[in-house]
C-alpha cells in the first residue's frame, strides 16, 4: 500500500509540510506507523499548482526510488511554493516500479491520488480496462489498478460530478469483482483535485478501510495553542487530508469516518456519506 | 526506433558479441549507421538461455538508462556464457521509458524483440489490446506496441506456429489499421525465440522495411579467411541475425530480403517470404 | 565532454530556453553540432535562483540518465521561472555516471559547470585534490576533473576574485600536468555564477578550445528583427551563453575568442583576455 | 548501517541463499531485525567468483534502488551459480546514493564490504585519503568511509596478509580519529576475500559492534536436522558469514565474538582475536 497527503491553503514551499514534520511523509517512507506496510519506497510523486503560471495544468514530478534519499526532491522541495498539492509515496503490491505507476495521476486539470487496492486485479484487469472510455484507453500509460480508477472514475462522469464519478467507478469494480467470485472488491483512499477543491475518500467493500485524517481549521488550532507562531502565518482555511497524522499536536487531527468522503473547497468544507453507486 | 542482434550457436561470454565487433551493438548504441535515429539510449536489454541450469525459462535483464554506460550488462556480459541469446537497445518513439517496455519481452520459454512500429499506434491500441487472449491480457506491462504485437502472436498461436502466428499478427494489425484509416500500418523487423531455432522476420505495409542482416555459415568465412582465429573455435552453425552488421568483413554479412523471414535452427537455416494471413 | 548553457535576464520558465529553441540544450543531448561528440546522454542538471523565496543558495536537480527523455525536467522546466539558470548535458569521458559527477556543481551561492577535461586526470588526481583547502576536501562528493577544478578554484579566492581565482587555478592545473609530463594538461570553457553575475572562460592549452558563444544584446537584437514579438518581452540586457548557438538567427550569436572570459552582470558585459596565473 | 553476506562452498544459484531464506538479505532489505535501521534500501550489490569462465577478478553487480524491488537482481540471482560470493544491502549514513558507494567493491582478485562507519568521516576523510598508496588514490570512485578503509588496506599489505593490513588499517584510523578528538573512531563488521578464503571480521573501538554470524558446519547441521534435504547436496565446508541470522534453524548459527576475525578456507576455518595494529 501507499501513503499520502493533499494540501490546500495558504501557498508554502512544499518543504515545509513534506520535510518538516515530525512524522512527515518523507519519515513515513521509512517509518509508516499506520500503514499496511512500514516501509513506502517503491517510488514517490507530487503533483503542484502554481501561483505564478498561467499553466492549464499542475506540474507532476515522479520517480522510482524511494523518497527518503531523493536529493532532487529536497530541492524542489525547497523552491516551489504552492496553494495546493498533493504528494504521495508507494508501498508497491507487486505491480512493476516504475514512473508511470508512480501517484500522483494527471489528466488536464486533474490529480488522483490511492492508497489501496483493488482485490484480484490481475482477475479484473480487462473487463475493467475494456469499461474505460475508448478515446482514453490509450493514455493509460502504466499497470496499476490506481491508474485505471482513475480513467474509470474519467469515464464515468468525474469533471463534471466528482463523488458521483467516483461512486460510480466504486459499483463498477465491485460489481465487475463479484462477478469474478471476489468477496472484497475494493479497498481504498483517494484524494482528486482540480485546482480549487479537493476530495478525499475512504471507502472498502469489507468497511475496514486504510486510515485516513484531516486537520482542524486553523482557527481553532490557534486558539488551542496560542503558542505556535507558525500558525500565524496561515489561513484559516488552510488544511490537510492525510494518510497519517504528520505528527501529535493535540486537537490537530481528525479521523475521516468510514465510507466517508470530504470535500476542501474555499467556502466550507464538509464530510458526506460514501457510498458504491449502483 | 531500435537495433537488436540474435545469436544462436557455440556457447560464447556476451562480451565477445555485445562488446568486441568494431560496431558492436553498444557502438550501435552511440552511432548507429542504419538506424533511424543515431542514438539508441532509451533503455537495453538481454534475455539469454543458461547452459548449465534447468531453468524453463530464459534469463532478462532489461534496465532504463543508455547501454553504451552502464557498468552491470558490461560485468553481466563478462561472465554470461550461452549459446543463444537476444540483445536489443531501444530508442523510444514517445512511450515511456521504464523496464517494461524494454526488450526483449519474455513469456514462457519464448522471447521477442522489435524494431519498427504501428502507425498512429495511440488510435488502435485499445482495439489490438482486446484482441488478446483475455487469459493473457493481464500480463501486459507496459506501453508499447511491441509487447501488444508479442501478446497478439501469442494469442494467434505463436507456441504452436510462430511464422504462422506472426503472420496472422500482422494482417490483424493491418486490417485493424486501415480500418482507422492508416495507410501504412506495419513497420517491423521481429525476432523471436523459444530457445532452440530463432525466428527472424522483416516486413513493412510500405514495402521500406527497417534493415536486417544475418551473418554467413561459419564454414564459408573460414574458408574466405582462413587467418582469422577466433573463426575456428566457432561451429559451422553459429549465426547471428542483427539490424545493421557489425564490422565489414567481407563475405559475412547478407541483406534479408524484403517481405522475408528466416529461421535459424540446427541442422538447416532457412529463408522463406513473409506475408500477413488474411 | 558535454555541452551548456547559462541565461541571466528578464525571468523566464525555464522550458523556453532549454526546450523552445531550435537547436536547444535538449536538442544538442541527441544531435550536438560542435562537440566532441554528437550524444550528450549521460546525465544532466540544472541550477536555477528562484525570484520568490529567500533563499541564500540555488536549487540544483541532477539526474544520471539522458536529458531528452527525462519527463521530470520537462515538468520542471515548465513551472520553473527565474532570471538566472544554468543548464549542462553530459558526455562521459569514462568517470561513472551518478548524480554527483553533473553539473553544476554549487557551494553555497555558487554554481559551476564545465566542458572539457584535464588530460591524464587519472595521472594528477591524487596531487591537484592535496591542493584542496582541507576544510572543502570533504564536499567533494564525485569523481569528476570538473568538480575538483571547481574546488580548486574555491581554495584559491573564487569568492572574492572569481577572474582570478579561475587564472590560479588553470595555473596551478598546468604546473602540475607539466611536472607530470603532460604535453597539454588543460581544456576548458566555465560557467561561474553566484546568483548576480556570470563568468564565463574559454581557455585550452593548446590554444583549440571547445566551441563558446554569447548572444547579441536583446535591443540590437530588436532592430535586427523588428518582427520578432518575443523579443518586445525581453529586457535589453538579457544574456545567454552557451556551448554552441540554439539557432540560426542572423545576427543573434557571437563566438567568444579563444582565451579570452566574459561578465555578464547588471550595467555593463565585458570581454577579457584570459591566462592561467603563474 | 548496512547488511552483508558472504558464502563460500558448494557452487549454488545465488537466489538459494538471497531469496529463498525465511529471513534472507532481501527480506532483510525490508525487515532487518539487528541493524541500526530496519531498512536497508539505499542500494546493494553482489560480487561473485565464475566456475567457468577463466576470469582473473570476480563480476559485480550493483544498483541504487532497494534489492527487494530489483528484477534485474532476481533474474541474475536465478542463473548465477557461483562457489563464492558477497552480497550486501545499503542503509546510507548520509553520503550520496550512487553505484560508487554500493558495496562490495572490488580490486583485481579482490572483493571488501562493510557495515558500520568511521565517526566523524567528514573531518577525516582528507587525512585517510592522504594515506592511501598514490599510485591507488585516483582508482577510488565514490565518496564513503567503507571505500576508504578497503584502500588503505590495500595500501597496507592486504594482498600478502589480510588480517595484517586490515589490523593495520584499523590502527592508522583509531589513531587519525583519536588526533581529530574522535572518541570512538571505527565501528565495523568487514568481509574480504580474495576467490579462495574469507576472512571476516567484527570490530569496534568501544565493543559495541554490529552482529555477526557465521554458519555451523554442514556435517553437524545433517547430524541435527537428518530430515532437511537440501543439506545433503551441500559440502562439509560450506559456510555463510552473515550479519544477521537468515532464518530460525536450531543449531544453524554462531555469533562472531566481539574483537574477533574468522577465516573461511578449503581445509580448516578459525577465529582468532582482533586487534588494531599500533
Amino acid at each position: 500500500m501507499c501513503r499520502w497527503l493533499a494540501y490546500s491553503g495558504t501557498p508554502l514551499l512544499l518543504e515545509g509540510i513534506l520535510y518538516r514534520p515530525a512524522h512527515s511523509l518523507i519519515d513515513q517512507s521509512l517509518h509508516s506507523r499506520m500503514g499496511v506496510e512500514t516501509t513506502n519506497g517503491d517510488g514517490f510523486g507530487i503533483g503542484w499548482y502554481a501561483q505564478d503560471t498561467d499553466l492549464d495544468a499542475p506540474a507532476v514530478v515522479r520517480d522510482v526510488g524511494p523518497a527518503w534519499n531523493n536529493r532532487n526532491l529536497r530541492e524542489i522541495a525547497k523552491t516551489v511554493r504552492s496553494p495546493l498539492f498533493f504528494a504521495h509515496i508507494r508501498a508497491s503490491t507487486g505491480t512493476a516500479v516504475q514512473q508511470t505507476n508512480c501517484h500522483p495521476f494527471r489528466h488536464g486539470r486533474w490529480l488522483w491520488m490511492h492508497n489501496g487496492a483493488i482485490a484480484d486485479f490481475h482477475l479484473l484487469r480487462r473487463e475493467l480496462c475494456l469499461a474505460v472510455e475508448p478515446g482514453l484507453f490509450a493514455d493509460i500509460e502504466g499497470s496499476t489498478d490506481s491508474e485505471v480508477m482513475f480513467y474509470l472514475a474519467l469515464t464515468l462522469g468525474l469533471e463534471e460530478d466528482p463523488p458521483g464519478a467516483v461512486a460510480r467507478m466504486a459499483g463498477l469494480v465491485e460489481r465487475t469483482g463479484r462477478a469474478h467470485g471476489v468477496d472484497h472488491p475494493l479497498q481504498m483512499t483517494i484524494a482528486l483535485t482540480d485546482g480549487v477543491s479537493i476530495w478525499a475518500f475512504r471507502y472498502s467493500t469489507e468497511r475496514r478501510s486504510r486510515s485516513l485524517f484531516y486537520s482542524s481549521r486553523v482557527d481553532s488550532l490557534r486558539a488551542l495553542h496560542p503558542d505556535l507562531t507558525f500558525l500565524r502565518d496561515i489561513s484559516d482555511e488552510t488544511r490537510l487530508v492525510v494518510s497519517e497524522p504528520l505528527g501529535d499536536l493535540p486537537g490537530a487531527w481528525h479521523e475521516v469516518p468510514e465510507h466517508t468522503y470530504g470535500v476542501v473547497r474555499p467556502g466550507a468544507d464538509d464530510l458526506r456519506p460514501f457510498a458504491p453507486a449502483a
